[in-house]
């Protein structure tokens, strides 16, 4: 009835097949239940407060809900009203007042939370193992730490027992360990998610992230949490960015490749660098030194000052009640001063410019998520140590405001799985996800625990709102020699189409390249175009560009919208073939060159 | 030969009637020799050192040079090459490589330096007395402060010694001594001009700034300092953001004006607000009381801290060579820690967040630029108290990442000027100008120490770099139904005009609001319409928003240009009346009313 990896379109399927959210319901409690690992949940929702739950729902009906009925588990270090925060640190509970801010709007869309996952203690660590509830372990050997902080939400989702997951990501915690599980980590750009009801790690650069088993459905849940709330200091409103169809993707020189030993997950990257370079995209090695440096910042500089800012009254009076590791991090952080915190900023800030020519020349980097993994029992022999390789190539995103997207990249002969991360400028969260989601699709390494599962074809391109759809009948054509003035500004090939039938179309006469022109006539026929879109301020300087006899009116299609396209002033005409029987440009000059 | 206050325009216009820039240096020597007050410049440039400055500049000519000629002081926290820094701490000077960036710029621009100018030490002042160069004094009033930190070089403008120069403005260095001097103050945003070559003060807000007679040269000289720099962490690529033609300016509510007991500079700030009105703007008021908060944060708060991180080892060597006001400021800031540092962060983000509303109803705040002036007695008697008074409504500016323009706003019986600012979100810069330069020139004040000098006309608007212009004819014209669509994203009229004659023109049948359609044809007449500028993504979201039968191509002007304008698809005039004779959409409607 429902598969063994609850991918939103199989819940989708079983509900249009007849089942409903109540069988779910039964069946997550079921499998969270059975599953061995005891440590996933702090706080499960009761069986019968979930079956109420979707009975609720059940009763309202889908009706707008573009979650109906899917379970998620929520890291506890986010408010869930009715159930406490914990942060994984038991004395410092509290029962929130209200949702956090994406908890509420996931809830609003009709996704049903199923209980509160394990972390590492105040979100501070990427392994797992710092929390008095217990080491979650890998999905794949339980000898093997899951990867953390969002420790229990990754296993959650790899092991079947929700659709998606929220974690929070400060240095890495929201896609080491989905590297180590088998699924999606979506982080996204610092402010484009509410962290309103998140307990702070480093409350400037936290930020919400989703876990689930593939890019699509990550990327659902995120565009349903993000935008703009005023209650949160760091909300941003987004403006999306976009990347070359044909992005150049940037990949570790020889000298900034370490994997500590891990030939593994270094043979893995070296197989995801490949699968790019078939997906169209270029590779460029990059020098990583300087956003090595910037990551250092984030536990070797003053940042770990917000993490005692975010919990120093409790540090204070209960400096027992926390993970011996956990409390000598935030510890470290004393005595730091003013003058320290101020000269880490400007040191972030000379390696954010320079970076700069690498963002102008890359459209993301592709790198390994974590470099290596280790057991739980290496990881209690040496806490710092062992902790600090995952975090490599994650720490430096959120102090440089990316957005990243961590996809699985297969698997070793030891049959743990490594991940690879996209990792681009502010708000290219959407732009990232064609590239994401083909990446892993072309991995076949199966979703989660289950190594055998169809991965989805990547979704169709997602337009920004905002975006504005051109059709285009001539030069700017897909392969026609004007198309670069479609692609280059970040415009995206929607679709072939057809006008209404009242249209003519005109071969220009000196014009180069040779254009034609099109324009609505009493009696005519359908032709052939192609519909792109760009943002606004892209398909502003495009339209200024055109020159005369040509510009943008709107054009009637077969199937009665209307769209901006190209047309022609009357006057053009006088002496230019009419080539309206062609049906299009592109078999007008086919047929001339046959 | 040369006016007594050395406009761009009055030295333009003696170069162009034979005066050369040797005789402008003879001059400027002559005035700076003269000017009793010697607190003023630390460092002149030798007099036979500027006679070579201008004779080569003689031998090289006038082309490809804006600023050719135009003397110009500088504060001497920032680097000229040749001359010390001292940043009034002789102590702490250095002989610097280079010039600074904005220094450099200026200079390939043309202008000549005359000297480093005397300031509040390490620009920690808001006064102009903690220099141990003495007090620059008010032109005005010997007794009373110029103002500061930019104190020498607000009075070398005001006395007429040169055309402008440059201030640093961290909590209102750039616009109170512009205030004390009847001049103008334009204080970039941070980011927009580069900081490299100046010795910090808070170096996550410091601004260099202009000083001039007139907003017109000030923004002249800023257009010619200003884009990235990488060498600067902070410097930013400006996105230009514009105003509304009639736009909202918010005031002082009665519960948050604080004048310290001066009568004089309230009524004048009364007067301006009432100017504002009559020059078209919408007053509001609105609530300075977080704003209030956010200038707390500057010197009560962590930012102080910066200063300490500026100077830190200087001060620990050499703690007798400070001004005792200055060392005490900068020494508060031991023993700050990180975590207060990032919390003073946090509740600047808190305070961002909170004004964000303000700035969606208002595009620009109008504000007394300082709410009183003391004499150089008082502030000594009171280093600290009297000059916090200074910055109650400058403080927040930077810290808000805002642009603003101080404007004089005319004199009290004492005798003594004040100034307003018009202060609105980052990088309205170019925005700003058109009403700060029309507030001015209605004030009627003088320029600097001559208040019976002309203050020229507010110049005509200037053009980010990208806009794009667009020729309406019809419902967009003026006055018309849909000029809104022009106006509301920040469109910006830019003349009168007409179509080459080869056009005609139509009443469009059953279009609402009434429309024209004008056409290219083979016979016709110009046709009347108006040339408007509008950012790419306002025009874009235009272009999409045209319905059929209307488009945008290029048109011909009477002139030649071809500029994008709105053109009619010829199938839709089947049942139009040809109104090419009336010449224009205006006329045609004018007629039929009659």
């Amino acid at each position: 009835m429902f598969p063994e990896i609850l991918t939103l379109d199989a819940i989708r399927k079983a509900y249009a097949a007849g089942s409903t959210p109540l069988d779910l319901m039964d069946e997550v409690i079921r499998r969270r239940d059975a599953w061995p690992d005891k440590a996933v949940f702090i706080t499960p929702v009761p069986d019968d407060l979930l079956r109420a739950e979707a009975r609720a729902l059940m009763e309202r009906g889908p009706e707008g809900l573009p979650l109906y009925g899917i379970p998620f588990a929520v890291k506890d270090n986010i408010d869930v009203a009715g159930l406490p925060t914990t942060a994984a640190c038991p004395a410092f509970a509290y029962d929130p007042p209200s949702d956090a801010t994406v908890v509420a709007r996931l809830r609003a869309a009709g996704a049903i939370v199923i209980g509160k996952t394990n972390l590492d203690q105040f979100a501070t660590g990427l392994n797992g193992s710092r929390s008095p509830h217990g080491a979650p372990r890998s999905v794949f050997d339980a000898d093997y730490v899951s990867g953390g902080s969002s420790s229990g939400s990754a296993v959650a989702v790899a092991a079947g027992i929700c659709a998606f997951s929220l974690g929070t990501d400060t240095a890495g915690s929201g896609r080491v360990p989905a590297a180590f599980n088998n699924i999606v980590g979506v982080k996204p750009t610092p402010g484009l998610v509410p962290n309103t009801g998140v307990v702070p790690a480093c409350r400037s650069v936290d930020v919400v992230t989703v876990l689930a088993p593939t890019v699509a459905d990550a990327t659902e849940a995120r565009r349903i949490m993000e935008g703009y709330d005023a209650a949160d200091p760091y909300s941003r409103t987004a403006l999306p960015v976009g990347l070359r169809p044909a992005p150049r993707i940037g990949v570790l020189t020889a000298s900034e490749r370490e994997f500590f030993g891990n030939a593994e997950v270094e043979a893995l990257y070296d197989a995801a660098i490949a699968r790019a370079e078939r997906l169209g995209a270029t590779i460029v090695p990059f020098d990583y030194a300087p956003f090595r440096e910037a990551a250092a910042l984030l536990y070797d500089g003053p940042w770990v000052a917000e993490r005692l800012a975010a919990v120093e009254d409790f540090l204070n009076s209960n400096p027992g009640d926390f993970d011996p590791t956990v409390r000598r991090i935030i510890e470290g952080a004393r005595g730091r001063t003013a003058v320290e915190a101020f000269r880490g900023q400007y040191r972030l800030n000379e390696l954010r410019q320079k970076v700069a020519p690498v963002w102008a020349d890359l459209d993301a980097l592709l790198l390994p998520t974590s470099p290596t993994t280790a057991t739980v029992a290496a990881m209690q022999a040496d806490p710092v140590g062992e902790n600090s390789k995952f975090g490599r190539y994650t720490n430096f995103a959120n102090l440089m405001g990316c957005a990243a997207i961590a996809v699985p990249a297969g698997f070793g002969a030891s049959g743990l799985p490594a991940g690879v991360m996209l990792v681009a400028p502010p708000f290219t969260d959407d732009a990232l996800v064609p590239l994401a989601a083909a990446l892993h699709h072309e991995a076949a390494c199966g979703l989660g625990r289950d190594r055998d599962a169809a991965i989805p074809a990547p979704p169709p391109p997602h337009l920004p709102e905002g975006w504005i759809t051109l059709a285009v009948v001539g030069a700017h054509l897909r392969g026609m020699p004007l198309n670069g003035q479609l692609t280059e500004p970040g415009g995206v090939f929607l679709c072939e189409a057809k006008t209404a039938p009242e249209y003519r179309l005109y071969a220009l006469t000196g014009t180069t390249p040779a254009k034609p022109g099109l324009i609505r006539a009493a009696t005519g026929r359908a032709i052939a175009l192609e519909l792109w879109a760009l943002p606004p301020d892209a398909f502003g300087r495009f339209v200024a560009a055109i020159p005369a006899p040509l510009g943008i009116g709107k054009i009637t299609l077969d199937d009665g919208r209307l769209v901006a396209g190209f047309l022609c002033e009357h006057q053009a005409l006088k002496d230019a073939e009419d080539i309206t029987a062609y049906g299009g440009w592109r078999n007008y000059g086919q047929e001339r060159t046959l």
